[in-house]
């Protein structure tokens, strides 16, 4: 056994609480190295009468590592462990400060779970597990309310600029609730809404005021009411790390200097206020002058702030915030954060932009969720022109599972593109039957999925502006055979919860080969998904000792041929088989 | 070069922020199997007129791995990098997602630590690490007071059990100052002097009254001043994971069961309370059913306990906490606790009782260090009667080191011995020789150390209660060239700040060979530490192209012959040099 390949830490995603009972521990092995790993495990204040061995499951693998995990439910909230490695003949023991052939002796230097907690606990918001969001860029959705657009908007569907409006508004979406409840979605995800001189808003003016061409406060609200009355939640985009240049505290410090009562609200580095050579005197996003930083350390800012973070759960019911460049704001900040939101709704999901490895922020303390960029990134490689084989990337899933905690997993916002990135329809250079594999994954997969507005009638698009295109609302211009598919997708997911909350496995993921298949099943259902993301007709064949599968589409029934299912598919086709666990 | 043996994340101790300016990047990899690391950095808004490239420097390994460092400052406290890898004609590149031989393109795959905040920064009091600490447990350092003295107290100097009492208290303490200073400690460290039926007081009934046997409030503001004007800071034992079941919330728990007011104030799990076969039906400490848990995630609990944390700073002015069974107390509390403790006096000195690896507490939100047991472990271990090889003893420091945050490493409570293990000179059978090797090492490491009274004029004892005998007053009972040689050490320790704050490192740690030789530098000092843990004398020699070395203890000049410094040792025998670094 490759000893170096071997990784367990007594924290974060390798070992958590994941319910008030339960237990998750983790460890990494080399791949295909390891033949058993078993958990030893005991209260360390009366190891006699309580250890008890627990043998670990591969739950996961990437290109060189395997990940074995196992849950236990120590009897006194506390547990210690080592690890038993098992391969042919040898057997090797790993506790904090050894690896060797000799079973050490409980308990001085096993791993240490001291307590479980329930204050610790990392709980996310039970709703968002069956979600399935929609993202609403409003300036773009649909103009509800021609009488407050500004002068010099342009024509609903003509290019979008950096700069240009279209006059979408809060009272557009109200009025296309309908076409989203037929759609199927149950929660929307709003870009900003608030004062703000730009098309997207990220760049506020005014925290607790909707912006005139969108509508005002009491529009939002009777936004939140329809929505709530459909059943369908309602997240709403906190834009903290930074402000608009016209933001009154900022233009307080750009008049008054030093002088001003808000210079501590920023990050100055030198008077006068200025951008020399693109570079800011101050902190900004990025290095744009006209979006300073704001200093969240500053307990009025923070406590600004979070009042506005606990208004609009108040004054208007919204379910959650989704956190603009959120890896910019001080950790302090996102724990208070969190108190605040979650006194004021406790079901209220919380959803961090952070565009790489974000573990850190979502170990309980802080966020429930990320925007799961690495996800959408592997998921359009694999399905676009790209020789990506299903081993490489069944590799990458895993690895992106073996990252955080089980239920963050659960609740991570997977999504195919966004107001920052192309639109899926184009990365995939337009191929409609590699976006329906993407769909397909992204509705049968793990964690809470998103869909960008108009992807689901076939809006396509490259980087901002272009992918913030108006939604096109003629029937004649929509795709709407993409969009029953999105529907048909998304009752799937609806209607069954083992692709919600089932395990997932990946049955076929192979070197050299784009086709896979994978597994999602909880106790009552089981499901296989097909997929042949080659431009050859295929049949896929894996073994299958049931038989009672059928399609989970068009319910006709599905039969192995001695032992063996052979599912034909045509180049870039799926097929969704579902069989009932009879218990 | 193994992959398998690469290991970086974006966080904890492997990248962190040391001080608002400067950042901490890690990275592992086998042992002797990679010649040279780079971290390729930049800003990633601006990576044209940012980039860098920043070679790492081997500073720790284990029997395993080796363990690279740098430390980088970058222009606008963010920096994206990748580590580039490269052994003989081989160049391998790592991002957060990718490992190959083709460089990667900034920086979307890159790691990433988005913006350096001054309110995360993990900042450890500047005194602590120029503080050497001697722990007192009260009832055996000396009776001050006979007149405090409890029925029954036992003739000083007896045999210890688990119960008796002998009547040391505070004025002891205060009677023996001048001992403390003449020794050279500037901190002690006070097991718990709360009122408590147990000689120990680890089971506390009043939180805010010190036990009449060791005197009262008043007393104790006074032992705290005294040691103030002798330039000894003061820390206290914090007990808030359970309490005395005489406690006055648990006893109308026990009279009054569910319906008593504090009934929340424990973890309960049925009544009536009560232990059967061996456990309580409420939580404890251990299955000690006199030793009741409490709920600390109640707020009242913690209201009261952070009002405990508070008053006796602001009382009698402790500098700092020492939290018992720290790792059984959830972490929302801690956090809470810091921030009343720092904010009651910004130089506190938080330090846990954890004993196994205990990273998640020192990330900068709730200890500033631990009682570094496994230190100790390793420390006993090489310096008693082991084959334990210099080569061994490296790689378990080595790998401890790597463990924590550099600021962590400067301040982590360093011990060799406590009230709760054997006494060091038992553990060493008795042998002063290697007592004096473990105090060298102790008084010449990184961090900050701690003895435990006695130990300097000879005292031995087996484990609790036998480790807590009496102190020993009678000069002539008290090995006093023992005590000459604490002094000395602790007194070059505290005139020589490249022994308290300078870089370390191995000069020699060989497979199969007891000696080892080490150093520690700064700026304008260097130090070797020459020691020979065998019974045999030897010529211990290593290469030296500095000439102006002389013995930090007696003064006398060393030279290299050759270029080769050979050093005479006794059987564990010792020698410390020293230079001036000209500048």
């Amino acid at each position: 056994m490759l000893i170096e390949g071997f990784y367990h830490v007594a924290q974060s995603n390798w070992a958590y609480a994941y319910d008030k009972e339960t237990i998750h521990l983790r460890v990494r092995t080399k791949r295909d190295d390891v033949e058993q790993v078993v958990a030893e495990t005991g209260d360390k204040y009366d190891w006699e009468r309580t250890s008890a061995d627990y043998p670990l499951s591969k739950v996961a693998a990437d290109g060189r590592f395997d990940y074995w995990e196992v849950a236990i439910k120590p009897p006194y909230k506390r547990v210690s462990y080592c690890f038993r490695f098992t391969a042919g003949s040898e057997t090797l023991w790993m506790t904090e400060n050894y690896i060797g052939h000799d079973q050490p002796t409980p308990t001085g230097d096993y791993y240490d779970f001291p307590y479980v907690h329930e204050v610790d606990l990392n709980t996310v918001p039970e709703w968002a597990k069956s979600a399935i969001f929609y993202q609403i860029f409003p300036d773009r959705f649909a103009n509800g309310d021609p009488s407050n657009d500004a002068p010099g908007t342009a024509q609903w569907g003509d290019q979008p600029t950096p700069d240009n409006h279209f006059g979408g508004d809060l009272q557009g979406i109200i009025d296309h609730l309908d076409y989203l409840v037929d759609l199927g979605i149950n929660a929307i995800y709003l870009t900003p809404v608030f004062e703000s001189p730009s098309n997207h808003k990220y760049d506020t003016v005014d925290y607790k005021k909707v912006d005139p061409r969108f509508g005002n406060n009491e529009l939002l609200r009777k936004l939140v009411d329809n929505c709530h009355s459909r059943g369908i939640r309602v997240m709403m985009d906190a834009v903290f790390n930074h402000c608009s240049e016209q933001f009154p505290p900022f233009k307080d410090v750009l008049e008054k200097g030093e002088e001003s009562e808000y210079a501590d609200w920023f990050h100055i580095d030198s008077y006068p206020l200025q951008v020399k050579d693109g570079i800011p005197s101050y902190d900004t996003f990025g290095f744009f002058g006209n979006m300073p930083k704001l200093n969240t350390a500053n307990p009025k800012v923070k406590h600004y702030l979070l009042d506005v973070a606990e208004y609009w759960i108040k004054e208007v019911g919204i379910d959650g915030w989704r956190l603009d460049v959120a890896n910019e704001i001080d950790h302090h900040f996102w724990r208070d954060f969190r108190k605040v939101v979650k006194a004021a709704n406790p079901e209220a999901y919380i959803v961090g932009e952070v565009w790489n490895d974000s573990l850190k922020w979502l170990l309980g303390d802080q966020f429930d969720s990320v925007m799961n960029y690495p996800f959408a990134n592997k998921l359009l490689e694999f399905f676009s022109h790209t020789e990506m084989d299903g081993f490489t990337f069944a590799n990458s899933m895993g690895r992106l599972l073996m990252r955080y905690p089980q239920q963050t997993n659960e609740v991570v916002f997977n999504l195919l593109c966004s107001h920052d990135t192309p639109r899926v329809l184009t990365c995939l250079n337009e191929d409609k039957r590699r976006l329906k594999l993407c769909v397909v994954f992204l509705l049968t997969y793990m964690g809470t999925p998103c869909i960008f507005y108009g992807d689901e009638i076939g809006i396509s698009g490259g980087g901002d502006p272009d992918c913030r295109k108006c939604m096109e609302w003629d029937p004649q211009r929509q795709d709407r055979e993409l969009f029953d598919f999105y529907k048909l997708l998304i009752g799937l997911r609806r209607n069954h919860e083992a692709l919600v909350k089932g395990s997932f496995r990946f049955l076929k993921a192979d070197r050299g080969d784009q086709r896979i298949i994978y597994e999602r099943f909880n106790r009552n259902e089981h499901f296989t998904v097909w997929m042949n993301n080659t431009e050859e007709p295929t049949v896929l064949s894996h073994p299958m000792e049931t038989t009672d599968w059928s399609d989970a589409l068009s319910g006709e029934g599905v039969q192995p041929v001695d032992g063996m299912m052979n599912i034909e598919l045509e180049p870039l086709g799926y097929r969704i088989l579902r069989r009932t666990i009879n218990k």
